[in-house]
């Protein structure tokens, strides 16, 4: 477990003071998996035994029974990737190769810089005090009602510095935000120099979804990965994590948020 | 939101007794988003505002920049399919088209039903008692160190009745029980009359996931969706969730979990 976690500094904001501390933040690494020098898939998962990643993958989706049927496997560390060959029946493989064509599929670790993204880095002037995203974060609480009745599902919402505008729920963190941007889209809200509140991680994706709609803030509950905070860093995106009472950690571009004077 | 929510009959257990409670639960729901006549993708989702969840991904994914380039939408909620029609650039289509064909692909909801899975129902006369899971789900915690650290990690566990056999952990919850099969696979180590235990939410892909490795109790510290337990019950798994200091509760085949004598 050594190298899937990491140090880093950052800002813990009060409602009057800031404070730089050194912070303790989860790592997250696109695999490729490449099966008989086809690419398979991309996951983005934490950067440990990638070989028992792999395997039980191409196990839990029907591409080996046993660790026999692996002729050969190679892990290359240093580009994310991994190339298996495997005997076993290739009309099935054939089959299943085409629902695996994931999201990450053909960009595989170079995705994951910012330069080849091909989106300009975020303009906007917005900034935010300590105490109304306090505020925004107890508002978003209250109306995450169904999560508090069942557990499972996370919220959503696009804000400006006073007040909720849209809000939405899903069982998926992604879908929670697409519902919110869905409802944008189709009301002609604008999210230029908006704010997003997610009870969800933050993950390399979730920052991508947001800075592709030009919003300068990004606001969860929960932990950031270091890939969202290099992501961030990178397209100009305000991170902020952990936001619990009247205590949150920003991430990057800690210069939007302010202190009450 | 009168329908991303459930009420069902659940079997309460701790040390000592159990109590049939009604219980709300999250539903989870296949979409399929058929774009110009073409399957795009099945999100696994919350039953509510399918058209801003559609319209939502179609933006996040590059399809659409503004709701003026749908020239049709109709929404088929009895099957959990939504048409789209939009105007755009072809050339950028197919491409994206390419990255979404997704596992759940051409299956749609029928996929969903146990009957259409196509595994033989789950025959292990495997038991345990509830303090058993309160010991293992103890152990299990303690070892989670790198989600106390960071806050960011899922973990997952392959154990018996008495102790846990290989644990793991990854920022995702399918791959932290996908690092754990591959451990199982790679040293042959059986994973029938076992038990699983994840730190995350159960969804209906875990449910399956479990299935096909022939393991007939699933323990959660979080809640399982409504497909979760049907699926569950369906395919003879014992589904346990919100196991929380020495109360949990039972979701599915509750005949496997004695209480202590």
């Amino acid at each position: 477990m050594t190298n899937s976690i990491e140090k880093i500094l950052i800002q813990r904001f009060t409602r009057k003071d800031i404070k730089s501390i050194d912070d303790i933040i989860t790592r997250e690494f696109p695999l490729t998996i490449i099966i008989n020098d086809r690419e398979l898939v991309t996951l983005l998962c934490s950067p440990t035994d990638f070989q028992y990643l792999a395997i039980g993958f191409l196990s839990s989706e029907g591409f080996i029974q046993s660790s026999d049927e692996i002729k050969k496997l190679i892990v290359d560390e240093q580009r994310g990737i991994i190339h298996i060959d495997i005997t076993g029946n290739e009309k099935n493989n054939e089959e299943t190769f085409k629902r695996f064509i994931s999201s990450g599929c053909g960009k595989g670790a170079s995705f994951y810089h910012a330069a080849d993204i091909g989106y300009d880095r975020l303009k906007s002037n917005l900034t935010v005090s300590s105490s109304e995203i306090f505020s925004l974060v107890k508002e978003f609480q209250n109306r995450s009602q169904n999560y508090r009745a069942t557990g499972g599902v996370h919220s959503a919402a696009l804000c400006d510095t006073k007040s909720i505008i849209i809000f939405n729920e899903d069982i998926g963190r992604h879908n929670a935000v697409d519902k919110v941007f869905g409802q944008c889209l189709q009301e002609k809200i604008p999210t230029e120099n908006h704010m997003i509140i997610t009870s969800g991680r933050i993950s390399s994706e979730i920052v991508l979804k947001v800075m592709k709609k030009n919003i300068p803030v990004l606001i969860s509950k929960s932990a950031p990965t270091d890939l969202a905070v290099k992501l961030a860093n990178d397209t100009g995106i305000t991170l902020i994590g952990f936001v619990r009472g009247e205590r949150m950690n920003v991430y990057s571009h800690d210069w939007r948020v302010k202190i009450a004077s």
